[in-house]
């Protein structure tokens, strides 16, 4: 086989074959430039990361094409929505890798991307200077620096005065040789040509990632937990929300930013429960606050013990007055006298003999309390109404949430549910209440919570808080949880509080107050 | 607002808005189960991982859902193009990880991703187990598993014995107690029921991955590098390919696996070099074999000096009888004296003066080999001409090239060359001679080179090697790129070998040797 033959059969092959594999290829042959390794981001963009205004965001990438050619980049940004972009330039920063920094202001969501291409000017200099450096005859360079500027010129259909007067002085021969090399070399032109890019084959990132930036609260805070009816003054009866208000000035005197209650809902009557889980409640116990909902309401009503509704909505006010939030804890689960109960059983997983099932775990029960099946038929409602109860809440001024066991609800409903509240109201902070397994807890943090219970509570020598918090704050996992760290909770006591007194106590606040940005 | 007119509100809003995106949470919703973090893959699944034929590949993934079912899982295989998957089960190896095994026993391509499912049976009779190994009443559990083994029967319209006959004796309330709960737990009825699985709603991670399956000699060999025009007996002259032969007995009592030429084919005359870089050889200097093409030919010729293609042909076949494979070496550039610069000068680049550029590397010249312009408007017909020159010596028996310089021309060639012939042609394997920056070299890899030339020949101190080879083997890098140790080229030789002597060479052979799988 000769070489004139192959020749022949490939022109044959050529004409024939422009099938839409090379089409494609046509398309991206022109796209010399790779853009890969775009940090940050969580599973190839699948999640947002998460900001809070006014910090900035830095992005990097590793950039590069085949050949010599130097490059330049920006990171792409816009309000998720908007239509136009707005851009930064990257530095290269060393091997391939550049940089690029741009600030998030506003709260809501960001696109963020990554562009880069040959910058045609500045590899052709570069040739010219070594070559001009080295005594080398430039004459043809010259001529081609001439069309490349008039090209870059066209592209972008104007120029400012130098660009013209350069594109024509390195086109004439008649000038002087040392004369057009200078102008092409000018730092006058270096400075204005970055303005004149030839991006038509850039290569920009894809997919596009996102970035939700919250307000300041969503990542630092000091959070104080307080049961209201336990907040009186009167250790014999339950105590109410006005008085509970008294503590405010104390529990803000304190440095607390947030004030977290536990459910204050109507608790349910059936199978209420007695001191120390037991089934047998005196006449005045006042149930678990977590078996929620009764003959006078549910998850949008206020226990008559503590008051009404006007009541909290008092409340909330004087706790603003003290520069107090107040997060509610949001714990999706029904006593057997919930409404729902009645209204919508559908909503209830049952036994085969009809009757609903109450939650276990084997072989614990709790008889109180039943769960709500999320894949009932009716789920669309479900769902909805779930959804509800936090916008409820947000119309009577409460925009943080603590969310009580959410790894036991399906991650879609979070990442559902927070996506469309924050959508609305994007000042709303979620707490999630996940001291499970951790790759679960990463999970719920990635489908929209703010923040996480981490393992805090349990990391108590200096080996396990060292690697715990190594991992929370040197990789990725910075990037979309945020731990909440708590010293203890109320079903939470750590052996080293149960025995340490008073001191272990002490211990434990100033490390949760120093090994994170917000703690309870 | 009382609970009951927002019930109303919610009712109608459900009705109305059966909107796209509640149709898409629609399907998700009941896909519990999360499947991320699969290893091993390479961008995210952009690029195939490689393996050799013979070896196992292990997949592992984070699998995890919300709340306390129990799971099962697989990793789902086949040979690219296959419709049919099969499939390996995965185990939990602890923090919700997972993995399994599969073999990949053919060269080619196969296609691998996992799966996940809630396993219904398993999470019931957990639940089961536990009460009743506590003693609690299991008489409701005991129908609900008899519903369950009947309707995953139902879905396999099939079942075992022992499957058909458990599912009526659970709900036989007639039978004791003890022995339907004795049946529920038995050890047959575990065996069986995996056989039963319930994925309807599975999760199957997107996207598919790939792993290039090649020979062992990918993976695994010595290479030695011949000049054959001085593999003579008389240094007065060029030795021929009937000469070298004598070489490959001495070649092959070394252990060597493979014999790599630098090119072979005719030598310009134009600009011919001297030696040490002269721009005047005498009459008798054979120029640099890498400026390639003569009025003799071009890539698909044999330089006459060296012999014929049918003595090119008996050199293979004789190296192939002393257990010695070929590799060529391909290097896409053109000396002025080129068929190609005559039939196809728009594969070139040009002055504005229209003449041809040659290579440079400012102040250096090289003058002797033109670059070939892979951005020419004719690139489909280049494109395939240069695939045809590996096409071309496959046929004459050659099937490993070593590739020079492969980051001077796009990674797009690379991926497409390397693509097309490796579907014809799966026992080829490529050597990317980069050693250019550590991206770069990174980014050839992924793009379809077997094997890659490293940075060993600059690694020389304990420290320098044991930081470089725990990258090459203990990170993802290890998943794509091979190294292949030379301890020295034509054109780079260490300042540790030139001062070293002999016990330097030697060194390095030994650490090239063990440190890698391939050394040359």
């Amino acid at each position: 086989m000769t070489k004139r033959t192959r020749s022949k059969t490939t022109r044959a092959a050529t004409t024939l074959a422009k099938d839409s594999h090379e089409r494609q290829l046509d398309q991206q042959r022109l796209r010399r430039v790779v853009v890969e390794n775009v940090h940050p981001q969580v599973d190839g963009g699948r999640f947002p990361i998460k900001r809070v205004a006014g910090e900035t965001l830095t992005v990097s990438a590793d950039i590069h094409a085949d050949g010599h050619d130097l490059l330049a980049a920006v990171v792409l940004y816009r309000r998720t929505g908007a239509t136009e972009w707005r851009e930064v330039p990257m530095t290269p920063i060393g091997n391939d890798r550049w940089q690029g920094t741009f600030p998030v202001e506003a709260i809501g969501r960001y696109d963020y991307t990554v562009e880069g291409w040959i910058d045609r000017f500045a590899s052709w200099r570069y040739e010219l200077s070594k070559k001009a450096g080295a005594g080398q005859d430039v004459a043809s360079e010259l001529l081609e620096g001439s069309a490349l500027i008039r090209e870059l010129q066209e592209l972008h259909a104007t120029a400012a005065g130098i660009v013209q007067e350069s594109g024509a002085l390195l086109g004439d021969t008649a000038a002087a040789a040392d004369v057009r090399t200078e102008a092409a070399l000018s730092d006058a032109l270096q400075r204005e040509m970055p303005g004149y890019p030839d991006r038509r084959h850039a290569t920009r990132f894809e997919p596009v990632l996102q970035v939700v930036v919250e307000r300041e609260r969503a990542r630092f805070g000091a959070w104080y937990e307080m049961f209201p009816r336990s907040a009186g003054t009167d250790p014999s009866r339950s105590a109410t929300f006005n008085e509970a208000a008294l503590r405010l000035p104390y529990v803000r005197s304190m440095g607390f930013d947030v004030l977290y209650l536990p459910p204050i809902h109507p608790i349910g009557r059936s199978f209420r429960k007695g001191p120390n889980n037991t089934l047998t409640p005196g006449p005045g116990d006042p149930g678990s606050p977590w078996a929620i909902g009764s003959e006078e309401g549910g998850h949008t009503a206020v226990e008559p013990g503590l008051g009404t509704i006007e009541d909290f909505d008092r409340f909330v006010a004087a706790a603003q007055d003290h520069g107090l939030e107040i997060a509610l804890d949001i714990a999706f689960q029904a006593s057997p006298d919930h409404p729902y109960v009645r209204e919508h059983p559908e909503w209830f997983r049952h036994r085969p003999d009809g009757t609903i099932k109450y939650a276990e775990n084997p072989p614990k029960k709790y008889q109180d309390i039943y769960p709500i099946n999320f894949d009932s038929l009716a789920w669309q409602e479900l769902w909805r109404e779930l959804k509800q109860i936090f916008e409820f809440w947000i119309g009577h001024g409460v925009k943080i949430f603590r969310v009580d066991n959410p790894h036991t609800k399906p991650y879609r409903f979070w990442e559902w549910a927070i996506g469309e509240i924050t959508q609305q109201h994007p000042d709303t902070i979620f707490l999630s209440e996940a001291f499970t397994r951790p790759k679960v807890m990463r999970y719920l943090a990635k489908s929209g919570f703010s923040q996480s219970y981490s393992y805090f509570t349990w990391r108590t020598t200096k080996a396990e808080l060292t690697e715990y918090f190594t991992e929370l704050t040197q990789t990725d996992v910075r990037e979309y949880m945020r731990p909440n760290l708590f010293a203890n909770t109320p079903d939470i006591l750590h052996a080293y509080l149960q025995d340490g007194g008073r001191a272990a106590f002490q211990a434990r606040l100033v490390l949760a107050a120093t090994l994170g940005a917000s703690y309870g």
